[in-house]
């Protein structure tokens, strides 16, 4: 099982994954996006990438707005799938 | 523009709506599925309805459950558009 | 690796799949739907299995019509991974 | 209704959507993405627009392949509907 970040790992993951901050103990983003339909096919995006990895992000929205909160549930809060996870979805937004 | 419905027709529109509810001037409802790609499936059906009636719901969701909260913005409350699209998303838990 | 499915394997499978049938070596079926949203929307729930199982359909469609053709291609035929996942999609219509 | 263009249109319209072809008097496009996800979710955001639109193409992929055939049904071949629809989607690999 994947184990709990230390706060010194946790700190170093995040330097790189600018824009992803911590929140009541996830690992959370929010995005703006155009309209409706580019942010559900972000989501949808994620979805798949959920089931892949079978590692499910709590994901909240209305319109063109998106937030994504990941943590761990087995472990009890931050893992590196968490941080790999954040890191693929930001790639998403580069390609 | 949909005008707000009152009291009296809210109330008689919930008596069809047995699942949903009144929370913070929005029409809410929960669902739990057996997973989340049934989850999810259910979401993209209400996103592409969303679309064709140019109304969308907000969402939140974590693995096999999901939330959907209906305001007309416009109007600043609900109004016979959210009704109607109350009345859709129950339909398919039918089908 | 799966191994292909011998004639005697591929036809006892069959009798438990009767909307499913051979062509060209491929295990293929066709759905039609109430309207585009149920056809998406159930190919949605496809595209997330395949993400899951690491096996994807060739799929193709129009507004209510939606066909799936399966085949492992490692193994150049049908594999009791096709199978499997024949046997998952059928499920989604009884639910 | 949108009425078929002359081959005149046609062809002024093919000018400005440069990956696009005709066959069997249809408008076509092949895409070919890095994986399903990138396939599936470009995907996702032309059934979201065809609800939107009331215009629906005919899809067909495997993997990370993807072909679009847009066509209007009512009028027997390509109206200005299937000219704008592909120059949406042609405008999505761009953003």
């Amino acid at each position: 099982m994947a184990h709990l970040l230390t706060t010194d790992e946790l700190n170093d993951a995040l330097k790189d994954l600018p824009n992803w901050h911590l929140e009541q103990n996830e690992l959370c983003r929010s995005f703006v996006f155009s309209d409706f339909n580019e942010a559900f096919t972000f989501l949808t995006k994620t979805a798949l990438l959920s089931e892949k990895l079978n590692h499910h992000a709590h994901y909240s929205g209305v319109y063109n707005q998106l937030a994504l909160r990941l943590r761990t549930h087995d472990a009890g809060g931050i893992t590196e799938k968490d941080i790999k996870m954040a890191t693929t979805i930001s790639g998403y937004l580069k390609a």
